[in-house]
């Protein structure tokens, strides 16, 4: 029963702690969230929604009747594929069928399970650049080889998305937010989103839609699901939706909904990985959901609360950064800026040292090549601290 | 743009959903949770806990009180690790220092996220046989060569484990339930948790100690976690734990606790998986734990009411299948029987037939080989319906 020495390491039973390196990535902007914490700064990096646009009071007292309602039920197991009723308004939302729908925690669980359940490792997938860093985490985990195609003002370039499919890219999943992308606030545009279900269809690819700000649009009626990626239009749909913008991130309550080949692999994944959703998020969300009245006049709310928010951040770039390329927003929680000349990577370490967070743009491609631009959350920081915090970032520029 | 021709479906960049085909598998137990739903059915099959032992109405009272205590920061975004406070009272619990250990959705999240990160697809996993279920999913879905060991009143056979080892197998992990194991009841002995590190530290495997049942022992003191496999007591154990068997199962608390190199991979991909386990959830369970009188108090009436329950169980089988062998429980929430000379997958159709559901012995072990043994719940199904439920079952073996 002695020690075995150190040259069973190298063999097939031993622990496999070292083998992901690499694998799995921390995010920039879940680090960042550490450094914003610190006394007098003022963070324009994460993407919470303001505490003050989460109805806490409201929740609390829903909590309260479900309980009533519910008793144990709240409390215990329940469907991997989520409580039907939460199912059915999360359905009627998304103009799909209840059946072909799974709640996750979040729409992270729905990216992360679709990706395992749809791709193998060394398969491409294909997304926005910059894009999602929270997607860029899920493909690296799962092995996938990361293609990036550029977004402009009118979202995914699908005509440089054409251009790499004829150079032999041969992707197995195409990422995009297609409302008020994170980082860069594009949408993408109706035409642009026609050619993509062509491309879909041409080159049999998957279509990843992760829509979670399309609520929070500022200037126009926000757009109806099925006119836009939608099961209903394209087979190679798969559309992913959160409630983490609209109603509470911390419930960690989400959705996706697809072919219904891709919606069962994912219920099957789901048993494995967590069984399923917190029964009483679900019900909460569901109690918050039926009441149409004050879920429309909530989501008015946020629109009126965060497009304020956004006009405030832009005219405190403009004041501040004369020289800063502001990308115009038309939702969501971000303003994306280009500041000619600037290495931001670099400019971050300066930035907080004058008591301001933002996220560099280097964060948002595979590649990690420092660029001149940067993301600005309107979303969160105290709407008097906006001035302040341009000043500073402007400080930090030099 | 017309779409192309099927022989495309070949590519590489096709959509893969029929390429996991196997590997994500859909659990008997959560398939007989629909049949256990039909009225007149008694269930002795699902693992749930007693609606009346799920404190409900403390629950809701204390989710106020989070409510009106945290405000929003109860629905906002939280640390990947989990909530400071409630990682202290677990990591006290667990006998381990709060920064080795993670929180999870559950502790099948925590299997899921241990397996994926410290294994390779075709890596060999040992597990009891019969074992968990949802340990099995999990081994599939990560592609795992799963290699049973023989389970008997002491829980796993650790000279079998020997002699597997000695034959060339090399696992990379070791899974076990330490305490009144699912599905047989049995609790690893003393001496074999010794044996079980010493093989793990000359064999360089790793152990996952999954040990939701702990708590749930009836004629002894509950045992200490640092006196059995513990991080403590070994570099080569992860702990997982879950407040689903004691608190509720529907909130969604578990963690891991282990190595170092362990948990930060844990941590690294749980924050592609989820993020972070829901914030409420989190908070609530911390209220609950943090009131130790009224925990300790929880505990042993949990442990009153399962007991009285196997031993009503116990009786029914005694008075109706007197030819049964029934495996003596220490705690948990199962009974194990073995039937001589009955087949009980097929005993399975006869008995919903008559009204009652059991998960038969092949649904416990990777090979699914018919047995003649089956496990029966004492933990939900109405105290006053076992001896029917068990007259049922006699009925059905005819």
């Amino acid at each position: 029963m002695t020690p075995a020495p150190d040259t069973t390491a190298g063999q097939p039973g031993r622990p496999r702690a070292a083998l992901a390196d690499g694998r799995w990535s921390s995010s920039t902007i879940r680090d960042l969230l550490d450094h914003s914490r610190q006394p007098g700064m003022i963070s324009l990096a994460g993407g919470l929604p303001a505490d003050e646009m989460l109805p806490a009071e409201l929740l609390r007292d829903r909590a309260a009747a479900v309980f009533d309602h519910h008793g144990a039920r709240s409390l215990q197991y329940g469907p991997t594929m989520g409580e039907p009723v939460l199912r059915e308004l999360l359905a009627a939302l998304e103009s799909v069928h209840p059946d072909d729908l799974v709640i996750t925690a979040g729409s992270q669980q729905a990216l992360d399970l679709v990706t395992r359940t749809t791709t193998e490792p060394g398969d491409v997938v294909v997304i926005e650049a910059p894009g999602y860093v929270g997607a860029l985490q899920v493909f690296r985990a799962a092995g996938l080889d990361i293609v990036g195609c550029p977004v402009d003002a009118h979202g995914l370039d699908t005509s440089a998305l054409e251009e790499l499919l004829a150079a032999g890219v041969h992707p197995s999943v195409v990422y995009v937010n297609p409302n008020h992308q994170n980082p860069t606030g594009a949408s993408l545009a109706v035409e642009r989103q026609a050619h993509l279900r062509r491309l879909a269809d041409r080159h049999r690819f998957l279509i990843i839609s992760d829509d979670p700000y399309r609520e929070i649009t500022f200037d126009r009626p926000a757009p109806c699901p099925e006119e836009g990626l939608h099961p209903a239009t394209s087979s190679q749909v798969v559309l992913l939706g959160s409630l983490s913008k609209t109603l509470s991130p911390g419930l960690r309550v989400g959705w996706c909904s697809g072919p219904s080949a891709v919606v069962t692999r994912v219920q099957l994944a789901k048993q494995a990985a967590d069984l399923h959703t917190a029964t009483l998020n679900q019900l909460l969300a569901a109690s918050m959901l039926s009441d149409h009245r004050w879920w429309v006049h909530h989501l008015q709310a946020l629109r009126i609360s965060y497009r304020d928010r956004r006009d405030r951040l832009a005219d405190a770039v403009h004041r501040h950064l004369p020289e800063a390329t502001l990308r115009s927003q038309t939702g969501g929680f971000f303003v994306w800026l280009e500041l000619p000349g600037v290495e931001t990577d670099g400019l971050l370490d300066r930035a907080l040292a004058e008591g301001v967070a933002f996220v560099p743009g280097s964060a948002f491609s595979a590649d990690d090549r420092p660029t001149s631009e940067l993301r600005l959350s309107f979303s969160q920081a105290p709407l008097d601290s906006f001035d302040e915090a341009v000043r500073r970032l402007a400080a930090a520029i030099g």
